[in-house]
């Protein structure tokens, strides 16, 4: 009688690479074999490698970060046979709970270095940097960036069920057509599939060929099935409602995250780390008719840390860019400005641009659209928490420069 | 002994066209005489007439909406002369209150046409459309949307200091070369300058000509001085750090919003009223080097409606377009799909599509950049209250239409 | 069509005595002659004079509030007629707005002496005191307690319907009996009905005398209405359902305060004003029984001002008093415990016990009944906002003794 | 480099008596010997048995309830010597993270009888019963309560420093007091010495003998140390300021709940629980002076779930007793009646008045002490969360009775 203990659908193994586990894989495709059952209503426990599966060391150098192998990436734990899913149906994903492994209490946030991954603002800080952050319960702090410390809003980064043939078919055609219609810039704007270092968990052979071959990467969320969304606010207690496309759902999540900031700028921005999550899976029948559904939706759980709503200090950018050229409605580029107004004012406490690079993509910045429909103007803001500070940011005191040390940088930066 | 009543910095006449009144102007330029003065640590009351300067009334026709004459609109009150301010300085405003005319409790929310203002999402719903809201104290709610009912995030749309001549050219320069390099767009980019129906306060003559010729339309907020930002928490409580430019400030306001969603993308979204709202100035010298500031910065007040976090269903939307088309890290295609989603799932309650515009523009809806590195896709969320509405819209209820009845269209829709 | 200007179902005139103005009365009894009507359904605006009538000025010296006439107190405005309101039903009050008025943006917070009203603390601080409080907005502070400043949670210290003749009778026998039974306590238990000074609204004559030899005093709240409940939370937004006991329900309202602590503990605790109130009707018919209703109870509105949970410094209080007898379960007395901790805490910034004791009644500070069974100790909490304060009180922050000036004393004090 | 795996300063064995582990104790006596060191500064762990120390069974049972023994209860782990503490400081206690044992994923609510252990209702509600409780992630279940599933506020119910041999004496004295002052009532009104089942830790021979002579009970917390206080707040995030009276500080905790709602009125009305603990643990030098404290104070995390203001039915009680009989203000007696008017409402959808009783003391209820002042009636508040039932509680909705289930009986009853 009574509640047994919650049944792990799978472990991961810390000391044995990660494309050697047969509970991973790194990319999208409908052949990859189930890596478990999960019954409809079950609670289980999954455990996640971090998303560059175990590549980033706990030190003071980002030269692991400047050569990760990209190609190694986003290793996911699944994909798991949810029984009674078809396509059709919805998947409710309840996230009862995401903590870090026990015999690894740190993570790691990441600026990569423009020629290998990039961010959002790599043409600005093209180097590579790295912050490892240490937990304590629910918080954090970090070496690297002395002077903050705030409660993780824990999630994972991925999750979603494995696209249909034909979606598969759909994101290779529209991803390639972008490839094609961008050769002109210099930078990569989409990755192909790559058949180097797949990984196609317990699949072999034809089947680990053929996933290579037309596999989708995991680095984009893509809006048939979610993936890659990096919602900071997907966090415990959290219910998603993912799209079922083949037969079994074949679900996956990896990529956990201690913590998030809206747009998670830097790429690997998030703190990453290696974890647990428990999840409740219930099958909604015919769901994607019934709720009118194309891409997922959520209901964040009750929990988030709450710092009162004047507690923020808001900063707005516009879609002007930083050489003043009038861009159209562009929320990126207000976005991109409204990061630099953040970096122009924490500046003055004493943080070189990269430790506030690395912050702003992984504490609890709050990034809204405010207007899009003033034109030229689009116009977005970046509320920052004054909280997870302590010293006192707010704008009616006078900024003194501290020694703020500094974040990891490459041995050749 | 004890305090005096609040002064009114400025009173409105609504029965009065708004371009006799010398209190108000419509466009930004230094040469726009003042409208008062205002001590360095002083608390008033502005009164505002609403953005149009009564052009739309309280009846079931959007022919009014359809029929805006856009050379008239955007009345702001001032500008004021807030002694001591010079250019460097920053001017906090702390807006101590917002509230609507006591002899005009409503508002209005309107869907422009394409060919008059358009809106966000104009090449999709390109007719005219409008809702008037009854306010009943904090609450608001519309006989053109039945259904939903919520307390406002009261704020101004509209609040800055003029520019110097310097910033205004810059102005008029950059929106005339975004004019020039679109010009086989088929729609209207920008405002330029326009002489027609220039209202330039107590300024006539030779000054009111001036100002018609160069002065910058009121449209577009710009990262200089803040303007017409839109942005829905700027409510009771914030303050707003503003960069002063040109000796005594020459602060305007206007554009009151009873309530407005992230990205107000009906244009006409949030809820326009006529209001008063009091403000406490105070100078910050040099403030503008002190802060590192090029763009506004706020703090909101603590007052905001509180939901609890699981009360939002949050809808998902990706930068590939709704002709399947992959665009690279767009968070304007991104927040477009988002909103086409929420679209797809009010309109199973029964709503038709206008209303659910109209709904997302001015309810307290949360717009975020959730991830904007993962490339090619960026991803942004809406979240909508599931609370405002009287009915359950969680995704666990089978969604039944009900009769909900209809906005008002312009006669010749 | 459209919206009118809301209605108002009663004005005051501050200029008029209180006991002259036939929508105020100052007793709860069912033969108060209506001082209107009001439709089920409908919404209203209700003027209130402050609790005492206008007794108390704006100045700096306490003689008006040691010299109050207690039995002129609680003018109430009402009662109205709820059409088609009987015994039985519920009366839901959704509470719209609350506001003082335009012409007199101050307030007042008092301590009683102990032998006119007394308060909670009354054997240890006995003098009388007063602060008078400045309106901004939704902001309020004192000159006589500088270093705070905060939002109003706005709200009606009285409301209900009147008592039936059954009722009536009730209370005035039990009342009366612990006044018997506590006679030889050195204090004020209850106050019995008081012909002295009774306002009956329009009723005169036979009426009115009655209303003075029977009519239930308006000080303290009963369970069978609600009346005088000093509910901090019962702000803008909140719906109330209230008991409906005779024949129209002969609803009240008045006591208007602009903030107040959890137990407003100085008795004239609150920031007591004159107000307006928006409040809308309707009837629940046979609410009562439907609900299994014996008090009222109410559901708060959305926009309290939040500092999030992690901005309250909470104390403790135990059921062992000051001389360190124990008592048996007592939360009176543990939170008459928990209130000295506070001035223990708050002393060494250098506020004196009665600006102390001033702000822990108007402020919103949070009491809690923490654990109430782990005999013989009740526990009670008061959690105190930090960011009320312009200077931080945090326990890691060596408190400096500061100049805060002092409250309003009597001039023989 | 990097972040070690935090260490264990004590862990605990579900399979063996609590009374055979050294590292638990159940008296509070200054001499129970140390059960580990910890620095200052330093992060541990802290295994903690549930306050029963195993008694009580997943089964459908209260046999086990009615039956416990409570002279073995509240062990606690510790006590720890926390280097450099003397007395007079101040133990900054942070609790970083609380989990319940990842083998024993449920915990359960019990009504003890009245005649062992009784509760704050048991002269209405004289029975034993019980209710267990499924965790699932932060969520938690009970097949004895149907309807219901809430986010845990997880917290320690005890937690505090030993007193010193003069404090202990002053405890001893003054509930020896009470106890002889009481004779004449039908109830214990507190536990004195006892050494039947004293349990010192690792001490034996002449200190247990001391300890069990004149140790503490750990049912009630105690102003100068905190102890038991059962506040539903100090959860994860929070900052406990614990007074030092020995040298080390002797710090001990236990009794952990999943959840409690303000009051914890059913006495084992929390949900308890085994599980581990996780505080950095920081000496203040000199702190009880420079704070100017007698009691602990704390500061809560941000974490705590969040409902939103407006997702709370509060219900109203007055010191008017369930016979009519009126005490003159007494909140002991007014949170009893507002806890009688939740019985009442709640009953009307099916559950039993057990059922109600284990939920109010385990689920997030905010009890408030609404006005302490307006003579003779103290008014206290019960705020129930909304959305912790699956079904529609809201006064608009007309009930239904359901069929749910009960709680857990004993066997006679």
């Amino acid at each position: 009688m009574g509640k047994q203990e919650i049944r792990y659908a799978a472990k991961v193994d810390l000391d044995k690479p990660a494309a050697e586990q047969e509970v991973l894989h790194n990319r999208w495709h409908p052949d990859v074999p189930f890596a478990g059952t999960i019954k409809n209503g079950e609670v289980v426990k999954i455990e996640c490698v971090d998303w560059t599966g175990g590549q980033i060391g706990n030190n003071d150098s980002a030269d692991d970060v400047r050569d990760v192998d990209l190609t190694k990436i986003h290793y996911l734990t699944g994909p798991f046979e949810i029984e009674t899913a078809e396509p059709g149906d919805v998947l409710v994903v309840e996230i009862q709970d995401v903590q870090p492994l026990q015999e690894q209490p740190w993570g790691f946030t990441g600026v990569f270095p423009k020629d290998n991954g990039g961010g959002f603002l790599d043409d600005i800080f093209p180097k590579a940097a790295k912050a490892i952050w240490d937990f304590e319960g629910i918080f954090c702090s970090s070496r690297h960036i002395p002077g903050v410390r705030f409660a993780g809003l824990i999630h994972p980064g991925i999750l979603g069920c494995a696209p249909s043939p034909e979606i598969l078919a759909t994101w290779n055609k529209r991803e390639g057509e972008l490839i094609e219609a961008c050769t002109h810039m210099d930078r990569i704007v989409a990755q192909p599939p790559n058949a180097t270092n797949v990984h196609a968990g317990s699949g072999e052979g034809d089947i680990k060929e053929k996933v290579g071959k037309e596999g989708a990467r995991t680095i984009p969320g893509r809006p048939e099935h979610g993936g890659n969304c990096d919602i900071k606010n997907l966090s415990r207690g959290s219910k998603v409602y993912l799209p079922v496309h083949v037969k079994g759902a074949k679900f996956s999540v990896g990529d956990l995250h201690f913590s998030q900031g809206d747009g998670e700028i830097s790429f690997c921005g998030a703190i990453e780390m290696a974890g647990v999550i428990t999840i409740k899976f219930t099958v909604m029948k015919g769901g994607m008719e019934q709720l009118g559904m194309k891409s997922p939706i959520y209901i964040p759980g009750p929990v988030e840390p709450q710092f009162g709503p004047g507690r923020y200090i808001y900063f707005e950018g516009f879609s002007v860019d930083e050489n003043g050229k009038q861009h159209y409605m562009d929320a990126t580029v207000a976005y991109r400005q409204t990061c630099l107004r953040v970096f122009e004012y924490l500046r003055r406490f004493g943080y070189n641009d990269y430790q506030i690079y690395l912050l702003l993509s992984c504490a609890p910045v709050q990034g809204h659209i405010a207007g899009i429909v003033d034109i030229p103007n689009a116009c977005t803001t970046m509320g920052v928490p004054i909280d997870i500070f302590d010293f006192d940011i707010s704008p009616h005191i006078i900024a003194e420069k501290k020694d703020l040390g500094s974040c990891a940088f490459a041995s050749n930066h």
